[in-house]
Order: structure tokens, then sequence, then C-alpha cells
């Protein structure tokens, strides 16, 4: 039988690693180097590096579980609701020097061509559109939605923009990317 | 002396491999199949794999060359140009059915840890927000920009929005994101 920690030392090490690399940027030896196990022991708890990414991307996605819950809290007003969303992904961000980005992006650009990241990563856009939907419509509610915009379209175009936000970071290796992002969506769109 | 149509044929099967498969996900020896050559007659164009590399983001940017002098087209009412140069974009990428994503893009995601395509890219931003902040600075003297949004902010923000645009359409295979972006960008910013 695997022990599970070592399960979990590949699994955080593969997060990391995947996370800063790419998947096609790393070798399964460098995520085994990286967690400090045995090369040979990576195939009895991954049946593969797909494996190991999908395991990974799950976690990264699960790690934001909390951010994406603060939509829904109807305590809070919505729009400030969005705001704390997205400045707690830019707190993320500039924790790692925007060096790795977010791996929903780097996988979307790597990885689409195979029909199972593919999908799952649909299906993560679609959730997270629909929190920020939800949202949304709370603030249309509340008359603080400016523009005679679609919330479903409005919370697919702000995930999608702060994903090219994110991009951009990676590149610019700073914050700015994200401020633009705040300035232009709540001047822009909100009340 | 090497044969200049032989540094195209590398040039051109190199942009499109790298285009679909990411830095990472090729060998050079899948550039030099692509392109018909024997895999020995690489170096005698370029250097190593980025250097191609770096050859075919140029050339990806050179092509869109029309696309951005539309941008400065003073015949035509700039939120027209705006749209026609997204409008565009969009083609080209319904044109290749979603799958390559943009180049600008992809290497941000994969390239970033690189210093010289960083530097690049960072330029390519730079300039690409340039040129469609003076066609936004043209919609506002036309009174045609709603909010009270610093045109240099809104260009970049722009910018950033497409390429995450382009990210998602990658992983949904279809025209979703770009209709998303047209209808919040020119309902929610422009008059």
């Amino acid at each position: 039988m695997p022990k599970p920690n070592v399960r979990e030392q590949l699994l955080e090490a593969g997060l990391r690693t995947l996370h800063t690399q790419g998947f096609n940027g790393c070798a399964v030896q460098d995520i085994t180097q990286a967690a400090g196990v045995p090369k040979g022991s990576f195939y009895n708890h991954f049946e593969s590096k797909e494996a190991l990414a999908m395991a990974a991307l799950e976690m990264f996605w699960v790690n934001g579980t909390a951010r994406r819950a603060l939509l829904a809290d109807d305590s809070i007003d919505p729009v400030e609701r969005l705001r704390q969303h997205f400045q707690k992904l830019s707190k993320a961000l500039a924790k790692i020097k925007y060096e790795r980005g977010c791996m929903i992006g780097n996988f979307s650009s790597e990885m689409s061509g195979n029909p199972e990241f593919r999908e799952r990563l649909a299906k993560i856009y679609a959730d997270w559109s629909l929190a920020l939907e939800r949202c949304i419509e709370d603030a249309k509610s509340a008359g603080k939605l400016k523009a005679q915009i679609p919330p479903k379209a409005l919370a697919a175009f702000l995930v999608n923009a702060w994903e090219g936000a994110v991009l951009r970071s990676k590149v610019e290796l700073n914050g700015s990317a994200m401020e633009d992002f705040e300035q232009v969506v709540f001047a822009g769109f909100f009340a």
C-alpha cells in the first residue's frame, strides 16, 4: 500500500512545479526531486504526469473555494463582494511575485489539446462565471449595475479579462494589469 | 551560405508548430519535419529553438500590422475602428477553429521565465496598448467614451481582456468568449 503522505508530498510539489514551469516545462523527475521522494515511487501514486497534473489543477481550484464563497455572502454589498474577490486574487499573485500566473490560464494555453483537460477547464470557467453572475445579479437588483449588459455575459467577460490580466502580469512581473482591471471594471460597470 | 528558402520554410513551419503545440510541446525535429527539410539543416539557419521561436513571434506580430494600422485610420469613426480591429482578430481565430490561441498569450504563459521573451512580450503588449489608447483618445474627443476611465488604463485592460477571451476560446473551441467581449466592451464603455 502506498503511504498517503508520499502522495501528498507529490501532489504539493507537483502543484508548485507545474504552476511554475508548466506541464511540458517539467519532467516527472523534477516533481519527485521537489517532493524529495525517489523517482520510482511516482507511479505507485499517480498513473501518469497527466493524472498528477489533473489532481494538482483540482487542488488549485479547491484552494480558491473561500474566495468564490465570498461572492455569495449576502451580508456584504454585492459590488464590494466582487471587489474583494478580485483583490484576494491580486494578493495571491503578489505573494508569488507574479511569476507563476494562474494555473487555470496556464493550462488553458498549454493543455487544451487534451480533451480531458479541456473539459475540466471548461467546467471550471463555467462554475467561476456562474458564481460571478449570481453576484452581478445581486448588484443589478440593488441598482448598482450601470450598463445594460446581461449579467451572464459580464460574468464570463470578467473571468476572461482577469485571466488575461494575470497573463500580462506574468510578463511585466508587477501588478499593473491588476490595477487596470480594478480601475476599469469598477468605474466602468458598477455604481 | 544557407539557402534563404529553407530558412523561410523553417520559419513558417516553426510559427505553425509553435503556435499549435507551444514551445515546450514540440521539438526541433517536429519543426524540421513540418518544414520538410533535413533535421541537420536547422542549425544552419537558427542558433537554437529559442531563436526560431523569437523569429516566429516577430512574424506573428508583424502579420497583425494592418489590423493595428486600422486603429489609426482617422477616416473611420474611432469606435468603429476598435470594433473592426477586434472583429478581424475574431475572424482570424475562427479560421483556425480556436485551436491555437494567440501566440502572444501562449508565450506569455509559457516563456515568461526567459528574460529575452519576457522583454519582447512586454514591448508587444505596450505597443498594442498604445495603438488602442490613441484610438480610445479619439473616441473620447468625439464624446463616445462613456465612463470616466483614463484611455491608457482602458487600452491596457482591453488588450488583456482580449487575451483572456482567446485563452477561454481555446478551451471552449468556439467564439462565445469573443461574443461576450464584443457585447460587454461596446455596450459598457462606448456610446
